[in-house]
């Protein structure tokens, strides 16, 4: 069984790089549907499963959700409990035995027993910055400064999270077997290149 | 014209991943032949033109060079006449109009009209010690601590070099088009696997 697991900067097309690695190779994909199965489980809707597993740190939820002490100790244990079942979804994912590319999660740190892949892919903030206006909705209304913020706080919960589950650092080349720029490529000759790459560390292994 | 250039950490084999990149190629190497080069122009010896540019930073010659205001002050000229001796080096191998990899020297920055590829190479600090060791000299007396110290050194060395002449973050993903870890690969294979990559990089801009 080979898994490919993608981590990536917000905004730079790691998720649209990943479904078209898993469609050239044939592979199952995995990305929202962890989410939904996580809700399932848990009877929590989708958004507020997301919204939990995405936020911006324990230290927020104060903030966020009223400040009492009841609902931010409320709200912590859910997330365990959330993080908990999430791992669960990812490793009965792996556990179907079939090829498959993971994006986010730090699945390649849940998974490692199955030395999946691991992709990490970013951009500069400029073409970040493009890609996310050609794919805002057109009720987008943050100015520039405000996306990179956005942009930032994003990436930074991603590696808060990560150091916290994993000891392995957030987007820093030594976490990944391969880390992409995908500032100056078509991402269709890119999905090429690095299906074609991930397939020789593959075979380099069997 | 093609041209690949190899950033990397120290230990994690970028020179000799580069050599072997070449040589499936078929593209000139230029790694050493640049401080040689630089060494003849300017009438000092390679040893000390090696010394100069590699050293850990302005502010140490007066320590290492005994650290009265003339010899600084000498030291810091010769630095910049080096610098600036080694890029014209660097842009020569390139007017040569053949297709090439260069290790080092900031020669993806230096370059940029040509639209290198650029490739950093990085591996974890375990499997860099592993490489350190298996190619140590007899002589070699460094303790594990000895080495990890002197890593750092040198790659703090590359870092300020870089972000002092380019502006562009050493060993970050947004700089270079690609990011190997080396630490579970076969080089041979390694070598392959990125030469294809590189070549579909140059293909999909031609």
């Amino acid at each position: 069984m080979r898994i490919i697991t993608v981590s990536r900067e917000f905004g730079s097309g790691g998720r649209e790089l990943g479904k078209r690695i898993a469609d050239i190779l044939g592979y199952d994909y995995y990305d929202s549907e962890i989410i939904s199965a996580v809700a399932q489980k848990s009877g929590f809707d989708e958004a507020y499963v997301e919204t939990t597993l995405d936020n911006h740190g324990w230290q927020d939820f104060p903030v966020t959700f009223g400040g009492t002490m009841h609902s931010s100790a409320y709200m912590q244990a859910s997330k365990i409990d959330l993080l908990v079942r999430q791992k669960k979804v990812i490793e009965e994912i792996a556990a179907l035995g079939k090829n498959c590319v993971i994006i986010g999660r730090n699945a390649d740190a849940i998974l490692k027993d199955f030395h999946p892949f691991s992709l990490f892919v970013c951009a500069d903030t400029e073409a970040k910055i493009r890609r996310c206006r050609a794919r805002a909705r057109e009720d987008e209304t943050l100015t520039d400064r405000e996306l990179r913020r956005k942009m930032k706080e994003i990436d930074k919960a991603r590696a808060r999270t990560r150091d916290f589950l994993t000891g392995s650092e957030w987007g820093k080349c030594g976490s990944y077997h391969l880390t992409v720029n995908t500032a100056e490529w078509d991402m269709k000759a890119l999905a090429a290149a690095v299906a074609a790459f991930a397939e020789r560390w593959f075979e380099s292994r069997e």
